[in-house]
């Protein structure tokens, strides 16, 4: 099932993809009970990101690559400035230099989770969507001369998610994960070459954070690559679809 | 005027504090028009940390001791699950061995802020309050092994915030911070001491993000110290109040 979050009118609601239709869902989009009427045609709505501002995006960091002792990856919070729509903005601060894309599969909690082994994880996943967790590299370095920073991480429009939640997925552990940038394969990898896998990642910031249904957990990246003013960038995960983004200037 | 947010009933809401009253306001806070009737003794009502879980906080990392050659400090976010409130508990996570506190001031945003210069930054704050960006220091050497990690930042209770809002603070570039552990002061400093200056935070914080009415900014610790299960930890600060929280177990 395809769970989208879309403006209806000035409201912001959630509903169903079937098709090329959203139909209305009853109950809160974690705990469907009926796919109810069409509502109208896909092409007719906008898209938004599908979470709320009162949802938390925590993001693992360095979860591809050579492994080491470590006991778990990095967490780090995108802020909810942050979130942006498929189809919408990455505004390119005009502070920065370099801006990277990085594409990653994002899991979708379903309810209340504090302290949950692996071996629970599971049940509190409700889907999986895209999510570009856009980060200004350069940044990294002149914040570092004393204590830590993610500023780099934090720019307004620096996390698009979407376009839609995918609650259908035999295996998160398998799906092929692309970039492109300007129709152009950028960067790419497969959930399969995580260090960390999805069962470990959510014990493992349940154990940091209680997560809340609808909280979002962006997985790790495989790749990088740079992205330009201009630029249209596409994450593309199997199983679950693109998330297409334009890179603009700062205003 | 001291701002406060508390339950009344069942419902999180708004008032003044006077004398030893809580007063109704009329307004959203980040623009009082009236305070009205008196509710109820202050002595009645539990207080709440003075921002809701939609607000942001932004914190600043290393803004005291020895300056260096960067543009700016350190951000990083506090997650919504951080937030404590006045008296509130601060839990000792069952899976850290070493926890700090970290005394500081917070200051609270009154309106949209983007893109701000230093010369006008000060019009875009509403008043004061004190922070505790609790912290589990040794999470950082574990999670370092490759990327960065704010795990060690994140622990939900890991940020009391209040007991108020102070909106009448003459200098907030002098004020003595202090910090008190079962009543022996533990560490303490002098906001005259940052490395940059509120009017410099304000628009390096809103060059990133959106700052929204109601979001808080903490502004880095002087001095830290540990603290442990069964302690009581106050930070006080002068003309804002105190700010009280005991540490207790994970459950």
């Amino acid at each position: 099932m395809k769970i989208a979050r879309f403006m209806l009118g000035l409201e912001e609601t959630w509903g169903v993809i079937l098709g090329d239709s959203i139909h209305a869902i009853s109950g809160i989009p974690y705990n469907i009970k009926n796919v109810g009427d069409r509502i109208c045609s896909l092409s007719d709505i906008t898209l938004l990101a599908p979470l709320t501002l009162t949802n938390k995006v925590p993001a693992i960091a360095a979860n591809y690559g050579e492994k080491d002792d470590r006991d778990g990856p990095g967490i780090f919070m995108k802020q909810p400035g942050t979130y942006a729509s498929h189809q919408g903005n990455i505004v390119y601060p005009r502070s920065c230099k370099s801006v990277i894309h990085e594409a990653e599969v994002g899991v979708v909690i379903s309810k209340t989770a504090r302290h949950i082994s692996e071996s629970d994880a599971m049940d509190y996943v409700m889907g999986y969507t895209c999510v570009n967790d856009v980060s200004a590299k350069e940044t990294v370095e002149s914040d570092l001369g004393k204590g830590l920073s993610m500023r780099w991480k934090h720019f307004d429009t620096f996390c698009p998610i979407g376009p839609h939640i995918e609650t259908e997925i035999d295996d998160p552990g398998n799906l092929k994960i692309e970039c492109f940038v300007n129709g152009e394969l950028s960067a790419g990898g497969n959930t399969s070459e995580m260090i960390f896998a999805i069962p470990k990642l959510i014990s493992w910031v349940s154990e940091v954070m209680t997560l809340q249904p609808g909280d979002i957990i962006p997985t790790g990246c495989p790749e990088t690559a740079e992205i330009n003013i201009g630029d249209v960038v596409e994450v593309r995960i199997e199983g679950i679809g693109s998330l297409i983004n334009n890179v603009i200037e700062d205003y």
